[in-house]
């Protein structure tokens, strides 16, 4: 496995905030992400809380706005938080900001050019867990996964896609149906092709369908959201759950939009719900 | 008094964060801050917590950066961070990050072009105050301010030099004695003309020899901090404070460098230090 590259280490609450740059055999290009790991003894392992962020984000976005890291310092967790795509001057890029550069949507593009470097499921669910356990004090029989809007997307349909993986997921203004909205359609055509039977495997609405494992899906969603209406849709999946009778709790938060602020002010909740389900 | 302009309004953590653009006589500009407003009873009011921030900032760095809104929400108090100078096209300005626009230090220029618009102490000490007070539920007889580097001179220097408006003072990796680092040197030399004297009134170790009030000075700073040695020099107002019998504690955070990280890290600490100096 190739080696890694500290851009940063930053001390903070007791720990080190760090982002790393490693090349990527997966997406074939250098990938970046940011990992904070708590403060501990010496040999001291921690569960991974991975966090993966919505259109237009790098990995800096959560590390510096979230407000993440006091909880994760408290509960002794590692936090992951990778980029949202492939990125370079070679790598396909679209003008417009929901696809492309920064608009990776956690799927591998089986489409050219984006096929060349769009391989982020396996990227995520395959590379970067490798990189992490090779380089970083990380336990990762213990794992738990979160994100934001595209993000959330890609945290619940990479929970639902690898049953016994994570101990819990949570979302804010996820993108629960992309089979469904305009991001979800205009990205999934264009990286997976026309055939919306490949989309299905990336909606976590299609995929409560024929999940077998009573994961709880733990979703915070501000009813001020600009994006609610058009894009996010969180009863239909609330609908799907309610269905097949699987576990979803979906808090309306009144008056949050769809910012790191809205994140910052719940973030504390999804912490602790991940730590105790961590413990467990 | 001229109007003010709300930019945006964004819930967070029960209460909301806003930015807010205003004219100026002060500055003779237009003007911007934030404000985070906790959650309140109608007619509630709230003491006033300031912030000043560092060289290049603007009102945003520390709105979406340091994590103070979870603490101020809990403690009702109001945040308020101008922005560090005034700025636009006819406004003068350095190519250096450290002169110029965002590089306001927190006094009035004397020296032209920077008369001119370079009025931040009255903007900071008079101007703003009554903005604040005429748009928002803050009760001004409940004070308190802190700051970061440049914004930590401002801090230490504004509450120095207004014995009894504040009810507290803190400040993270301030320049304690511009006077005697580069970025001081530049900066009152260029705005206040090149006799000593007029800088002496703006620095927190030549102030110190002169002020009855026994505020307690609280400081952390971080041992990594690469300006430490060359810019920051925080013994310095150590030694004042104990020929004066001034109280200040500084604390020496091991590993902790100059950035937002260090900040968010102990801004529990500040903001329950401001909070039980504004309840006495």
């Amino acid at each position: 496995m190739p080696s890694i590259e500290t851009l940063s280490s930053t001390a903070m609450f007791g720990g080190a905030v760090q982002f790393i740059k490693h090349p990527s055999p997966c997406c074939r290009c250098d990938m970046t992400f940011s990992i904070f790991v708590p403060p501990g003894e010496k040999d001291e392992t921690f569960p991974a809380l991975w966090w993966l962020s919505g259109l237009t984000c790098s990995a800096e976005n959560f590390t510096t706005k979230a407000a993440a890291q006091r909880y994760a310092a408290k509960n002794k967790l590692i936090l992951i938080a990778p980029d949202t795509s492939p990125r370079g001057e070679d790598v396909a890029d679209d003008e417009s900001y929901d696809l492309g550069q920064g608009a990776g949507f956690y799927v591998n593009a089986t489409q050219e050019p984006w096929n060349a470097h769009f391989q982020m499921y396996d990227y995520i669910v395959k590379e970067l867990p490798a990189v992490v356990a090779k380089h970083f004090p990380v336990d990762l029989s213990r794992q738990s996964i979160f994100g934001h809007s595209m993000g959330g997307h890609g945290a619940l349909t990479i929970a639902l896609k690898n049953p016994g993986r994570f101990k819990s997921v949570s979302a804010f203004a996820p993108i629960v149906a992309p089979t469904h909205c305009p991001w979800g359609q205009k990205a999934l055509g264009t990286y997976l092709g026309t055939d919306q039977e490949a989309w299905k495997s990336h909606d976590a609405v299609s995929l409560i369908e024929h999940v077998e494992e009573q994961l709880e899906l733990f979703i915070d969603q501000g009813d001020a959201d600009n994006f609610l209406d058009e894009q996010l849709k969180p009863q239909l999946l609330v609908e799907a759950c309610q269905k097949r009778n699987h576990p979803i709790t979906l808090r309306m938060q009144a008056g949050y939009d769809h910012s790191y602020y809205f994140i910052a002010s719940f973030m504390e909740d999804h912490i602790l719900h991940h730590a105790t389900a961590l413990k467990s």
